[in-house]
């Protein structure tokens, strides 16, 4: 089944295997008249690029994106934009003997099951590379949200028992560190604690935090397509994902509804405001206006060199372990996926919201 | 925009609102020759209906679901489905008072930015009561799930504080409190924690667990329709719910790689199995067979007697008392419909993977 | 599947069978603040209603619409809208002897190759009932339309060998004969021919055509959405309809560039004009402001009196006779569907180009 | 809006302009396990492919394509296959001159109202060049359906006033002549009739038929989804064509019922056969097995050397004559497009089908 389509305006479709000739995405649905060129696509692959730290692959992948269509004089369109990487640096031959191998944590199995046999080359389409192509459109769609100031910022909230104090965080300062922490405090003791398990070849989970100011209001739709929900869908759907909470999260099931209700008031200059913000930014699937906040869990990289006990596909339990080159941590890569997947979600719901009432109709014919 | 759809081939349209003239659902793509009755739909309804314990609102609302079309000596056609259950209880003036209102945590005002105006006589399509229609659809797509051994059961794992203690839990038994929680124990202090609450006007969160066994293998589809995304989505798509966890959740994050990969090992009859399953059932974003475990944060009720800050539509801050039959916790309610939603996503995936291989259209044609 | 949902944006979902409870429509994505009544709906059923002519089946079907939600205070909210219409007049004796029975022209036979089983009694859903409740859908589409000063207006062109003649129609004037024709003598020709036919049990095939006046420019998206393809899959939609043309049609196949071609101009107020409309309203597949003009062919009803060559399911070569309330020509009827399906097509077009320009986002948030 | 995707399971993603870097297809839920090459979708971009007669453009396009995804070790792996054709001979200079001219027959004001402003170059997206990833597309689709034995034929079947002879044809020797036409005679005449047009620098339109052999039966969902309806949008939304009918077509209009009805009867060896196929192989939308037939009408090449009457953007009425290098007659290379769009409709509809039973379901579980 099509499952590399996400949206129903701004509709995106990836392709693209780990070792194949390339991967990329072509954007259908995007509006016409946006200034778009391939350095802003490229500003964000660059901080998915691995190589760049001691805890990712020191893999070297060029991630060069270039967009094919669409584009004229500078400025979309309204035709599909079609963007391509080619991968520069495929080693399968590395890959060969894992080809009868079920890995534990990883899909071997699994896309067995489902296909009846797989491209086994660094994993093929389920590489973590697939994420690459994510990270191109949603680089479109944050170009298109900034027209309205909306700004989307993610970064490493914990990595494995060490967590960001918000006290004493700074968002801005995230880059100041290679994890993407907020906290300096925290990403020095994050890093002592990876680099003590990159020493026994063992890999950690983390969570990412995502924010949203200037959001629009009144995005999302009643029942099935609450932005709640979409957005769930959207960063569940990275590989890694095990979780995701929005506001309060799984905090809230240990409030009462007096604790947890954002309480409203008028402020000074007559606009709505809550006073706490505990929905995260929606209430009945619907923006109000305030911060979107949400949280994602992920686990550990599932490749590690650790003994692990697997089997093959000759019906024999074998003992694995996976040499090559790995991040020990997703958590900072990941960080940019889920700013490009809460942007696609944001930017298919504003697009629909334009068509929601008779006046709004109005305006436009 | 249409966000009341949900399912690209057994696709669900839901309608209604809690104080119209009813609520309804069409199933369209449901395979033909399934034995469907409205007993089958009745009985998930009866699980749902309020009025039942002192922890449900008194309201007495008959849900008495009628079939309409879809439906030729017992078996489905594989035309659609349409179900409506008329509203039998409205007292429409209760709620005119709450008209220029807007109340904390309702979606009251984000319906208004969203529409421009709103149905508010009991919260019209915001209202919990919508979730009827999910779980008359969710109640089909069981049956047919059943058909391949399919079992989903939900439960009550925590009301506010009070968790279960897996270890004590036996979920044959969570029908035997008015919580449906599988811990006897856990369940009388969680009534007396609600007790409490309920003196005080005021009302609790709690979480929600789900189990599918008998998982069809292969279900799920590489990058966004991974079968972790689908149940997020719909799962996170109930009004209450905050946070959505799969497998380990977000205690995945604080595991190293070698904790948290389910290693494999063949049974002693020549069948793959895990370990452990901290996946919880998905791997890659496909089911291997091995149980789906799913667990959701419900926020409190939001409508409650104790006092709050609000704000009217005519610029002025108000204080907020909200009489009426509210559930001083949504969660026990809630169960049905988190097994709806979960059968909803599973039988699409279903239908789907049926495409997803030559040799599966030769079997066919 | 699913094949009972139509648009992307304002979503329609139909249901129900000629002799089950009653058949119906779930829109979702109508914009909010529509004024929207029963009577809207009535006004464009009652032209769909059998029974009011010597040329229709005197079949007595109230078809009488009942709008369920999405309504308040006599706009629509932007929720589904749920409309339905209860059968009164199921004689579902009449069929059984029908059920083993494959009549010539009907689906009896393919509904049994695609479901195994089938609905029997009056065609089940592939009786013309079921576009009722296109028409109900249609009918709300078409006040959207309205809105934009957009009116949609088909007749009936030809009834077996009897064609109306431009230079002698009137479109105002279709109302005044039984068979919609907008040429009163060609009318009264096609009344005679109809006359004979029924004497001898025997019906006719026809063709509608449609004109969009007032046209919003710019509906209509490249490549596999141009207006022509999905006007051509809306209105070959409708059971009866073998042929669809959009301006020059069929005779543009005949004529060279030079001919075809409609050369522009500036009109005297600035206007971009065209000196003819062989395109029929679409160039590109996206409208001009110019006129939609379309055309089908609508094929004889199949049941008719006659003896026919027929199988029944036990193996058996049969001669049939279909006695019954049966329309001796179904295009009258069809006009107004044309007209829903029409109007169905441009409200979503309208609605996704509100989407397809920055500026447009601009003026809406 | 997103209107380059066509497709629900077998869903395609189309991009590229005539004068950009390339054009290409991302192909989304084609089954694995498929053998599948290049040269696969080479030899249906050979038949599309200009140069090649005196009567389509001179232009050399290679049209190689490269597929960079989806297969290895020549099978379809069941994640999206990338296609892409890279320009090769772009000469934007010619185009430049007509950047703020609206010539007749071609969507360059259509396009501007629609989107605000166009890649003009070589009419952008709106080239006939697009039809090139359609074609790669349904080279796949066409591959699929040949191992159920399906095969699908079209042919050009009128140009200009000149029409075959069906008693007089042989679709085998279609190849025999540079208009794709069954019968030779008629070629001949054709290409006298085209041979004089040119001299005059003048276009002509042609009609296009397409029978499909070998139909798998039970394809097509009732009433919106009705193989009809699918087919028509699918055909219809190629450039240049007008008019779409289904076996009997218009002529079903003038017929009566008792003409028109295909009787059944049993054959020799026991299966249901219809004595006549007016129907066109579908009857209620769902194919019974007989032959699949359709026509279309494509209207001339718009682009002619002829003086025409036009308007610039400046306010101004100019005469164009519009020099270059064109087709005079579109129908030859839009035969593997009529096709192509064949082939993906019923691919989709044969993946659908696989759904819509239950014991289909156990078949493959």
């Amino acid at each position: 089944m099509s499952g590399s389509v996400l949206g129903d305006i701004f509709k995106i479709s990836t392709w693209g295997e780990s070792h194949g000739k390339g991967l990329g995405v072509v954007v259908d649905g995007c509006p016409a008249g946006l200034e778009l060129s391939e350095e802003d696509i490229q500003k964000d692959l660059d901080r998915r690029k691995p190589g760049q730290s001691p805890f990712t692959t020191p893999r070297k992948e060029g991630d060069k994106v270039e967009i094919l269509s669409g584009i004229f004089q500078g400025k979309t369109t309204g035709t599909p934009i079609s963007m391509i990487i080619f991968n520069k640096n495929q080693r399968s031959k590395d890959y060969s003997k894992l080809k009868d191998v079920y890995r534990p944590g990883h899909s071997d199995y699994t896309y067995d099951l489902k296909y009846g046999f797989r491209d086994y080359r660094g994993s093929g389409r389920a590489s973590g590379r697939e994420t690459a192509a994510r990270v191109a459109a949603g680089a479109a769609a944050r170009k298109l949200l900034a027209e309205l100031g909306v700004e989307i910022n993610a970064y490493t909230s914990s990595i494995g028992p060490v967590s960001i104090d918000p006290e004493n965080s700074d968002i801005e300062s995230r880059m100041n560190n290679f994890l993407y922490m907020p906290d300096q405090k925290a990403a020095e003791k994050a890093e002592e604690y990876l680099t003590n398990l990159i020493k026994d070849n063992n890999s950690s989970g983390g969570t990412i935090e995502c924010r949203v100011k200037n959001v629009p209001k009144g995005l999302g739709d009643p029942v099935f397509d609450k932005i709640d929900g979409l957005l769930a869908r959207a960063v569940m759907s990275i590989g890694a994902v095990k979780g995701v909470e929005i506001g309060s999260g799984f905090k809230a099931a240990e409030m009462t509804g007096h604790e947890h209700n954002d309480f409203y008031q008028y402020s000074a200059d007559g606009e709505i405001i809550k006073q706490t913000n505990n929905a995260g930014g929606t209430v009945g699937g619907i923006t109000d206006g305030s911060d979107i906040f949400l949280k994602a869990a992920v686990k550990p990289t599932p490749s590690i060199e650790m003994t692990q006990q697997a089997v093959n596909k000759s019906g024999e339990d074998i003992e694995l372990n996976i040499y090559g080159r790995h991040d020990p941590i997703i958590v900072p890569r990941a960080v940019v996926v889920v700013e490009a997947m809460t942007a696609l979600t944001m930017v298919d719901l504003l697009l629909k919201q334009m068509t929601t009432r008779l006046e709004f109709i109005k305006k436009v014919f």
